[in-house]
């Protein structure tokens, strides 16, 4: 039932993002639906491809690319009402992230996989699809913007859920903790700037 | 029989438009074959992926990547005397576009997959080959062109399937219709700059 | 066994590549870790979502990403103290790429799969990886580096397995010429620029 309800809103979030991105493309509606669909399935597709769920939740569920169109049909006639479209795109990307972790995570989890599996699967699901999203439509990939905290909050969060989990809280309350953990080093990174160390090159990139 | 020989037609066009995107990056004849079946083979590895069919179709029947290398080969000869290689590009991967979205529909019906996934499969088997090739060769993906007819056309395709089946038609004429929508939208889109309406921004794309 | 020991060596060396690309990107240390991850898993994860091997690699071995992860780490503490970061890139993939390709050939070759199958997955598994790494960190991929070896060499490096079991000699030992003759064209075309011939426009690329 969680699982389920994570799946949808990650889907919706993530769909908001990906007609965004087709915004800044300008492409016409149908680009529009395409490029939020593939985000919003993308990084449950991937995880659900290597646990070998079958089918892929949203060939279980028909419900759930309509409601990614439907994100996209909002987007392409709202969009212009945004001050600025990258703003509103890297914020909800940030809950796109913190939902889309705690729905990799829980699924890895209700598939009783060891604690290494889970994490990968929560930060697989969590930066898939956003990553597909920046290939495609020929953005810089969020998951490499300099001095932002993004796989490392996937990370966190999945670890928190796991550190939850062994506290000997409910399946729920972990995700949800996940989640929220997730979220919180996001939107610190993007509000404050909070940042790891990067690797700084002495000689400049060569080509 | 239809279906496999939707599957040849499409590898086969597919493959001459990986060639031709290999000569436009100058590889060698090795680069050549490997972009051509990943084009060719791209779209309807990941239909067989999500939709669970064992083995891939060109597992099942190992005459199909040769398929592609033969076309990867004629294109290694003869493209220099084409006069305009994008041009011929965007033609043939017209008609692969086509006779793929009819591939990706016909295998999904035959799976007894609700419409909405018919219409998925269509539409992904049909964009997905040439989206890798264009990502891979580092050019602008045809399906990003702004204002032109692309996923539009797959999706009209795959509808027009649907709608061909519900008027109590066969399932051959049903996917020659799809091929037949598909193709003249994407064709009067090429050849009449038929297109929808795009989403236009006010301010500039911020960096 | 011998299979197992191949994909543990590809999956270091790729990994090492991987962590190289992120010190060129300047990400943080979970950045690191998370190319790392998936240029050393890339191409064995399609290898075995195409041949239905399940689960895939490194979910029925958990100790496998964490070897890529220390290998992430590894590089970003002594990566300033190398000269040229891509020279060292460049020679390392070169061995990731001979050693996986053996990798793929030999799980083909297991799976009694015909020998255009054995080819391809030699060649997919070896190739991918570094592909989904260059795509990933926006760099040129290496497979369209002109006028060099490098799907070339995986292909002559998988048929030199092929060859090898035709004249009777045991896998093992087909594996192992498997990766030396890959290594073996792609060190030559590194240190000596060997190549085949490329194919040349005669007008410059249109855009």
């Amino acid at each position: 039932m969680i699982l389920s309800v994570l799946d949808y809103a990650s889907v919706l979030v993530f769909a908001l993002t990906g007609a965004l991105a087709a915004s800044r493309a300008q492409l016409d509606i149908i680009g529009f639906a395409f490029l939020a669909s593939l985000t919003a399935v993308g990084g449950g597709t991937l995880r659900d491809l290597l646990l070998d769920r079958n089918p892929v939740f949203w060939i279980a569920d028909p419900g759930i690319v309509p409601t990614a169109c439907g994100a996209a049909l909002l987007v392409f006639f709202t969009a212009h009402r945004m001050e600025s479209r990258l703003r509103w795109l890297l914020w909800l990307d940030s809950f796109a992230l913190a939902v889309a972790v705690a729905a990799g995570t829980g699924v890895a989890l209700a598939l009783d996989q060891p604690p290494v599996i889970v994490l990968i699967m929560g930060v697989a699901t969590g930066c898939f699809g956003g990553l597909m999203r920046d290939v495609v439509a020929n953005e810089v990939p969020v998951i490499l913007r300099q001095g932002e905290l993004y796989a490392t909050a996937a990370l966190a969060g999945a670890g928190a859920a796991l550190g939850l989990l062994e506290l000997g809280l409910g399946r729920d309350v972990a995700l949800l903790g996940c989640a929220g953990v997730t979220w919180a080093l996001r939107a610190g990174s993007l509000r404050w700037g909070w940042m790891l160390p990067v690797y700084k090159s002495r000689p400049p990139r060569e080509k």
